[in-house]
Formats: structure tokens, sequence, C-alpha cells
């Protein structure tokens, strides 16, 4: 019965369950920690994609040896401003803290800061990290690159990765300006879910193999499986004439801040299989960075600012039929309180793999 | 017969002609060279929305009263790697040009640099301060927010500008990746062109009054003139369907940074007026970065990965029916090649124009 309903888990036992697997799999309990509430930050937000439901695959990384539980972190160049930092092929969430972290260290020393981070792997939410600067005064910025499963415009094999930016701002009275988007039209993720809903993606989410629109998501999930071409379109859609060309080169930008600057690989390049078949993946790159408010206005007079700025815009006039203007990250604070206070949401099937993850690794489950 | 065909006008010779203008206005003669040089440069790379079509508008600003041609620039605030700088006023090209410098200098010295600008007008194109980085060794960006004619995700009243962001990134053998693009699905300018030319506009590009799509030209323009409501529509169009929450997070991201952080007036603030009916606009703002390669990698080890990653994109499989794919800057560098070759084409109504501003102010027309 579970299967098909939500179970409702308090976050705190949420967040202890996934630490106490992340150590049972022998990642060090500092950065079990850590990985354990950025991946719970992303259940709280509503991006259930990205949080407990992607356990699974840290596993199975860590099975595969492609994800390390305890890497060689290396800082492989460092200036008062700038690091780039080699992740050793560890969890992406403890190397993506710790390189916002020496982003913000550098704000508050000098202003701004910039973090590349290479050989990382999947670190949850981009807007958690770049979060992580509000607390200081100090406006964040956190990019990562991808697996490649967005086309470039007019081209029919993926590419680039959904490659998000995030962006948090601090204000006053009201909530931070928290942007967090793949530069994708959509994440693969709403595909499969259509798939497995068996009803129609709108036209302009993705393409067929020949790189044109398809509405059937039987055929870009099985694509991209396969690697049968076709993919993901860029924000903007197919061709230019909605402004898919920017959405690539959103994309773009996103792959020469996180893989080019830090030296990790860009998504699309192929690797090759050790002799026992697993992938040579050197892993992906990750861009992190900090401003300090300061450093350009008054941060009272900047934050008044943006008070005025989001009240203007959420009471600004509705299109006819709409009650709400929403400001970036709004909906994603409401959810964070909402599950705090009654439970975070997980899916039933994943609750149910949960539960088998814990029998697998002999982690009490209890939740 | 001129009047609908383009004339051809050698660079240099159009360089000095708006040099000239900007000069017969009282503008200081290098601030005069800079912005001549700027406004060509929107030309040679085929933005001729943003070129010597744009004269007529200076013109008018100076003789409004609203851009000033001998402006006080003040630096407000200055660290290390940061400035906030008031222009004054003044035209945009100037103070913008000498912010980026700014902003490569602290990159050179420091590692990266901000620049953040108030009180500036209209400054031509964004590539051309992100691209003042590249004989730098640096990755170059500019941004600037703009008059209000973009609705925020289900509003019916335009509350943000077009807000370009511009991203310049060197490469090795490859020409520069340069992404200039605004943020909303298209410009002003594409919905007046298809008012003259009496066409439909492609559903998703603009809005009516109500808020929701419409395809008639003329509705936008008059709506946009009355300020009756309605607007351009945000990269990713209508809703939240195919993204428009991202164009608009996008283009409040760049209003944040341009406008906020500088301390110049976020684009939806209405303004009194003079007594003589002029506006006292308080001017745009703009930002500009740079980040030095170095600080992060070796130069010739990230731009032999440009050089791959780029190739790469360019020749992976085209969709049926596509013969190309590019890179962003591509089609601006081709064009600046040819037009500096074959002479700059000018509208023949904006030539027009050019002649009667020479006449209007006494300087020698000889195009």
């Amino acid at each position: 019965m579970i299967e098909n309903r939500d179970v409702r888990v308090p976050c705190d036992a949420l967040t202890d369950f996934v630490y106490r697997v992340f150590c049972a799999l022998d990642v060090p309990e500092a950065d079990a920690r850590v990985a354990a509430e950025a991946t719970v930050a992303a259940d709280l937000r509503g991006v259930f994609s990205h949080g407990v439901a992607h356990l699974r695959r840290y596993l199975k990384g860590m099975q595969d040896g492609i994800i390390l539980p305890r890497p060689e972190v290396r800082v492989i160049v460092e200036t008062p401003v700038s690091a780039t930092i080699d992740g050793g092929s560890g969890l992406g969430h403890p190397v993506a803290f710790h390189a916002m972290q020496r982003a913000i260290q550098k704000a508050r020393d000098y202003g701004a800061g910039f973090v590349a981070v290479r050989k990382s792997n999947h670190y949850g939410i981009a807007a958690y990290y770049a979060m992580l600067a509000l607390e200081h005064d100090c406006i964040g910025m956190a990019m990562t690159n991808g697996s490649a499963v967005v086309l470039p415009t007019f081209g029919r094999t993926p590419m680039l990765g959904t490659n998000p930016i995030a962006v948090a701002v601090p204000a006053g009275r009201e909530r931070p300006y928290v942007l967090d988007m793949a530069t994708s039209t959509v994440a693969l993720g709403k595909v499969e879910i259509a798939e497995r809903l068996e009803q129609l993606i709108p036209a302009g989410w993705a393409t067929d193999e020949t790189g044109h629109i398809t509405q059937d998501p039987r055929v870009v999930v099985r694509n991209y499986r396969d690697r049968g071409g076709g993919g993901l379109l860029p924000l903007g859609g197919e061709g230019e004439l909605y402004g898919g060309h920017k959405g690539y080169g959103l994309a773009l930008w996103v792959d020469v801040f996180s893989a080019l600057l830090s030296g990790a690989a860009s998504a699309n390049l192929t690797y090759p299989r050790r002799a026992d078949g697993k992938s040579l993946f050197p892993g992906i790159g990750h861009f992190f960075g900090a401003w300090r408010l300061d450093a350009f206005r008054p941060p009272a007079e900047f934050k008044a600012a943006m008070d005025d700025t989001l009240q203007r815009l959420r009471t600004s006039p509705k299109a006819s039929g709409q009650s709400r203007i929403y400001i970036h990250g709004e909906k994603a604070f409401e959810a964070d309180e909402r599950h705090r206070r009654e439970g975070v949401p997980v899916n039933g099937r994943v609750y149910t793999d949960l539960a088998a993850i814990a029998r697998e690794l002999g982690v009490r489950f209890g939740l």
C-alpha cells in the first residue's frame, strides 16, 4: 500500500538516517553529516529528485568505485580570491560545502571569492551552497556541470548537462531571492514522470533522435538509456525562434566555469572503461562564488532596496486568472517550513528503497 | 530610393562620424572616441539596433538633459577587488569602458575584479565590454538593466528590462565564446519590425494587456507606448511550463547586480517629472566582472580544453535539416570580419537620419 503514497518523516530522523548510511559506507563522520544535511535540504525545499531519492545512486557510485568514501582532497591553485580544488572523486556534497565556505571566507577577507572544483560527483541542489553565503551578508553563486543530456541548438546528440545556476541574495524583511535553475527547459526527471504516468510531454521539452521535438516521453527515456540520440532542449526550446540558443549558451557558460576552469572533464567526452567494465569517468566540476555586499554598497541600504524591489514585483498586477507572482526561492522556503513542521514527504517507492538500503548495509531504519 | 536599402559605409568613416557627433554635443574627445567605437562595434557585430540606429536617442537624451555630456564620474566604494562608480548621468559607453578596465586591472592584480555602475545610460552591446577582458587572459562579464518592458511570470505589468548578460571566454585556436543575451525571449525591436512588416509574431514572444500571449505586434507596441500593460515574455515564455520563471529569474538577477548593488534604480520604479516636463529618471545600472584564468588553471591548459570543447560541439551530429551548430559569438565574429571588409550596412532610414543629425549639429556628414 505504501508504494503509491508519500510517507511523512521527521526532518531530523531522515537526516540522521542518511548520515548513518554514509557512515556505514565508510564516509568520515563530518563528511557524512554534511552530505546528509545537504541531501535532506533538497527534500525540505521540495526538490525531491535531488534528495533521499538520490541515495541509491550515491550508494551505487560507491559500490562501483566511482565515488570514494575517503577521497584525497587537494588544493591545486590558490590566490587571495580564488582556488581550484581536486575533490579526489569523493561525494560532491562535502567538497562543495568546503569550497563554498572557502569562497565565502575569501569574500569576507577581500570582497569576493571563487572556488572551482574538479573530480567531484553529484552534490544535490546548487541552492544549498549558494545560500550558505546569506548569513555572511554575501551574495552566493553555485554552478555544476553534469552528464550530457541536453542538445546544443541545431544538434541531435546530447553534449551538455542540465547545468544548473544558483544565485542567493540577502534581503531585509523579505525572504532572500534564491534562483536555482537548470539551464534546460526541464530536468530529465519530469520526462521520466510523464513516461510513468503514460502522458505526453509538452512540445518543447525534448527531441527524438532526429533532433526535432517529440511529445512521446518513452522515446526520450529510451534514447537516453541507449544513447540513441536526441535529448532535452535548452531553455528557450528548439532552434532560435524562442531563444533556445540562449539556454544552450547558459549551459555552455556553466560547463566552462565548472568543468574547464577547474580542469574537470566536459560532459560530452566519452570515457574508457576498465577491464572489469567500470567507467573511468573522471567526475564532474563545480564553481562557487561569493560577493560581499559592502564591497559595493552599505548592506542595510542594499537590503532595503531588495525589499522594495521584491515587494513591488510581488504586488504588481497579475495576469488574468493568476493570483500570485512569486520571487525565486519563495515556494521552496514555504515548502521547507511546511516540511519541518509536518514532516518530509518521502515517496512510497523511495521509502521502500531506503528500507532496502538499510537492510543491505545493516543500518537501523526506524523511520 | 535610399530609404529601403542598406548603405555600405566604411567602418572607420562611420566611427569618425559618430565621434564628431558626440564632440559636437560637447562630449570630451576621449569619451567621444570610446562612445563612437562602442557604438559602431554593435553594427560591426550585426546588432544593428544597438549601433548607429541608436544615435538619435543619445542625441535626444542629451537635448532633454537626461544624458550629460560632461558628467561628474565618482568612485563611491572601492576595495582591492570591487568598486562602485557613479556615472553622473553621462553616456553609458565611457563609464562602462572605464569600469570594465578597472575590473580587469583588479583581476590582473588580485585574480578577480567587479565594478558596479549607477546613474548611467544605455551603453550599446554588453559583449563589447565583456570582450575587453579577452586580451588579458581573463574571462569577462557585463550586465545592464534597462527600462521596464518584460513581465514577471504570472504578471501583466512590465517590471524588468530585457536585462542582458554577456560573458566572454578566451580560447586558443578557436574564436572566443561570447555569450550576449537578453534575458527576455526576444528584444522589443523584433516586435517592432514585425509591426512594420505587418506580420504576426510567434506565440510566446509577448502578451496583451491581460498578461496572456498575443501574436499581434500592434497590440504590444501600442501598449508599450501607452503603458497599457502587457509586454515581452521572459526567456522560457508564458507561465512555468517551458521555464518562463527561469528567464524572469535571470532578469531579476541582472537587476539585482546592476541596479541594486550599484544603487541605481530598479527599472520598475516610476519617476517624477520636473516642472518643464522632463523626467527625473535617475539612470540605469551596470555590473562588470573579470576573472583571471590563471587564478584557477594554467591558461594554456584552459585554452586547449576550450578548443576541444568548442570543436566537439561544432562537429557534433546535426539535427535533420540543419548543417551547422554555432558557438556563441561566432555569427558576430563573422559579421564583424565581413563588415570591416565590405563596409558596415546602414539601414536606409537610419542613414537618412544620420544625415539629418549632421545637418542639425553642423557636423560634416561625408559618408
